[in-house]
């Protein structure tokens, strides 16, 4: 079979390749991967006949159209422009977030063929005066021009998949921790920053209140999610194809702690605490408590605490990003 | 002041603008008042200095931005492909209904001067599985392309609204009875026929069960309620400007009867009840009673009962009904 993955080069596409071409996917083996992205990968690709790399613009309509051609059976749609970004330059944004997205799901629907697409949404959708439980049911009112896009970005793959033009599947992402490489631009950026940085001998800044409770998953379990959701059949979505997927949550204090359990005094040293009422406001109006039973009984897990995500960081990640630091 | 009503010469546009120019807005006199079409109206326009019609593709960003001038103080974006064509002819939908919505706050945001905008959304964004009270706080699962195309529309007047391009505000719309005219492509649009057509002497079909129960508001309440809307203060909306405004419930079978108390047994035997499936999945997945304290307390009435719907009807519309059917 042949896979598409939008935002290939990016930290979770890169990761979903590898995992596509190391494990097979669940919908059969992997003849032709097909990694999208607006530039080449930063990081090193593995050398697989299989693999081929097109940079564009996922906006461009006639890109996106020769990008998923006629014997493509899946996608994944994780290009997007972050949360801070898509904030600052409102155009630019909407260009990819929205008309991107629409590019992909018009050109899967050109196929005729309704090819599984399985779309990167985000905690970003919530906000607002939010419930005590936090999940599928809620409704949407996002802060961010980001959150708008990604919720605009849900309710076209509903519909889309209601007409039978994809078979597709929403998955709302916890906020990642810890994200490998250097900060971008999203507001969440920090959560990865105050852990990485300072493992990795570099001085970090956390902008928000040691109270401020996030709801996490690590980078293996938010790829195994990713790989996961291509494999369920479509009919088991129900009524909507949007799912809120697992986190767990923790204070940002504790995540403090979880990074001094594992790198000592030296790396708590090298973690300042410098309040930003901006960021503060947009984490503060993710939810902190997410309400999951239907991506459990889908088959969607959880990491068990944060010492656990630490740790996977520390053997997934880490000698590069010390490299990286050096 | 300069006002723009998009769908101009719509059912509702044209009845706005009348108001208007009869009443003046809630923002103070009328100087100029531009009715945006896709066609001339069909009806006549009364004869006033202050209005003008432009005919042109709402999708078309320049014909928009010529359209909402630099004095344009408020846009009444009325204008949309309804829900039965939005979901045969899913390229016209989304062209009218996303694109030509985004080209109307893009032209106003290009103002810099933040101008007010009354959108027309529809119970059509909910769908699914509802709870038992339908309101602002309901998740939106449309199952329709049109409700699609609202709910998304909701989203974009939020976010340009929360980042000061518009100062905008969204109006979930009952089902308006009766319409005058013809019968459309809206799913609903047999809610209307049933009453009309068998008072002014025609035939009709229903194709819903009479226990259906459906949230409805005259034109006078609707047209009424859009130019309220106008004049409510931006922060008054609170954490959304999506607004459920209220509807009264009643079942297919008492719409009926209203129908038969106004006209007699002769209108009674004009209406046949012949089941359509696909429009009664339609109309079932609407909110059969609406939950709008939010709107009450900003000042949006709801009307008494159908009798008085149908009264109404008679009063403005069957004489030139009656001319229609001869």
């Amino acid at each position: 079979m042949r896979i598409v993955i939008t935002g290939g080069c990016g930290f979770l596409g890169r990761r979903v390749a590898l995992k596509l071409l190391a494990e097979g996917s669940p919908l059969g083996r992997v003849d032709e991967l097909a990694l999208f992205d607006n530039a080449p990968s930063a990081l090193p690709l593995p050398e697989d006949k299989r693999l081929t790399l097109v940079t564009g613009d996922i906006a461009d309509r006639e890109t996106i159209a020769r990008l998923i051609t006629r014997d493509t059976d899946a996608v994944f749609h994780l290009a997007a422009i972050v949360s801070g970004q898509a904030e600052a330059d409102t155009d630019l944004g909407y260009r990819v977030n929205l008309d991107g997205t629409r590019a992909v799901l018009d050109a899967c629907r050109a196929l005729g063929t309704a090819p599984r697409l399985v779309f990167a949404s985000s905690l970003a959708v919530y906000g607002g005066s939010l419930p005590p439980e936090v999940g599928d049911d809620t409704a949407l009112t996002p802060q961010t021009s980001y959150g708008t896009q990604k919720a605009i970005g849900e309710l076209l793959v509903n519909d889309y998949s209601r007409k039978g033009f994809v078979d597709g599947r929403a998955l709302r992402l916890p906020t990642v921790v810890v994200r490998p490489g250097r900060p971008n631009r999203a507001a969440s950026t920090f959560a990865s920053s105050m852990i990485r940085e300072p493992l990795a001998g570099q001085e970090a800044v956390c902008p928000v209140s040691p109270d401020t409770v996030m709801a996490l998953a690590s980078p293996r379990r938010i790829v195994a999610g990713l790989v996961h959701a291509l494999g369920i059949p479509g009919e088991a979505f129900g009524a909507t194809r949007s799912l809120q997927v697992p986190g767990f949550s923790v204070s940002v204090g504790e995540m403090a702690a979880a990074m001094r359990r594992a790198g000592g005094e030296a790396a708590h040293a090298r973690l300042r605490w410098q309040a930003d009422p901006q960021i503060q406001a947009i984490v503060s109006s993710w939810p902190p408590v997410l309400a999951t039973p239907r991506a459990e009984a889908l088959g969607f897990g959880r990491d068990k605490n944060i010492d656990e995500v630490v740790q996977a960081f520390i053997e997934d990640d880490l000698p590069l990003q010390k490299e990286l630091a050096g």
